[in-house]
């Protein structure tokens, strides 16, 4: 495998596919709904969850004034969606109205769900951070709502339910490929090679 | 669509898929490697990218004390590898040398990179925020080791050529399904609707 070093990070892309999200939020009567695909899980105890957000964005503004962000996954079947929130302004255009975007109530913040998202956490802004040209926005997750039958009794994705929307760079889309699933038990690794996490098992 | 609604995230698996990740590190004669499905893309210009690292790794003191960190990106093909850096305790095992990982050569830092990697930066930590259980370090780009033949003619990852390892949660792994790929133009959005993300071409 022959390999070019580079100083430059050209298109940004490399580094997908990476799972998309529509990021959510309300400030009095205005609201938004954006595509984020640089988004990270940050903590478990306290659960927290990041989103990675220009300034320019009509979004960014509505978060800091309220505190609050949604962050909704949809199913590939609704990659379109995710093409038209990230395609137009939200101090321009009302995409709920424009896209006819089904909602559904929160239950702890005030933040817009969308009822196509098998999974939706509503939170609330513990920290943000400038890093670069985005703000890095951290917070805490106080409310899940997942839908029935889309887990494994694992806790998994289960994939063969769920088509999970993955970004690839510059306006494609892909899914995960159920047959391509594997286990990888770390538990027999530990026991010959000694060593563990210390009971970091839900860390990757 | 049915949703049960919680307070509790549960495993904190449900936002998975998502692109596995060797972090590397080295601090004088030690170092190590460990695997993190918590990362980001933080900023195109400067370009930023983060990764979560509980303070308990060994991982982590080896970022503070050199200030450098390296990101490798292993296909599916080589998901025991994240499984088996992922299993074991740096402290205790020079995984290097227990799982005879190839190496290569960094450019502009210290760190180790893997030989097996379609994709590797080298970076430099920029600032580290703590974030609940873990700490987010985000580190600038300084270098970028691709494999050729792995990107298509837009830069994108060629699913044709490279399977990105992708972690689903409790040792499981899956890819990407090439057959899937979707690309939705947004230029036709933007102009039916208005708006546009003024220039955020290479943002999602």
């Amino acid at each position: 495998m022959a390999k070019k070093t580079s100083f430059d990070v050209g298109g940004f892309y490399q580094h997908y596919p990476r799972i998309a999200v529509i990021v959510t939020a309300r400030s009095g009567e205005k609201e938004n709904a954006m595509a984020a695909s640089w988004n990270s899980p940050l903590s478990m105890d306290p659960p927290l969850f990041g989103v990675g957000i220009t300034p320019k964005r009509f979004t960014y503004k509505l978060i800091l004034e309220s505190g609050e962000f949604g962050v909704c996954f949809v199913p590939m079947e609704k990659a379109e969606l995710i093409a038209q929130v990230g395609a137009t302004k939200g101090a321009e255009t009302d995409k709920f109205k424009t896209f006819k975007i089904a909602r559904e109530k929160p239950v702890r913040t005030s933040v817009p769900l969308l009822k196509d998202a098998y999974l939706s956490y509503e939170c609330k802004v513990e920290a943000h951070y400038t890093t670069g040209d985005h703000e890095w926005f951290v917070g805490r997750i106080v409310a899940v709502h997942q839908e029935e039958g889309s887990l494994t009794d694992k806790e998994l994705l289960d994939l063969k339910r769920v088509r999970p929307a993955l970004y690839l760079g510059s306006d494609h889309y892909v899914t995960a490929a159920p047959e391509s699933l594997l286990f990888i038990d770390r538990e027999p690794i530990r026991k010959k090679y000694g060593g563990g996490t210390g009971g970091g098992r839900k860390e990757s």
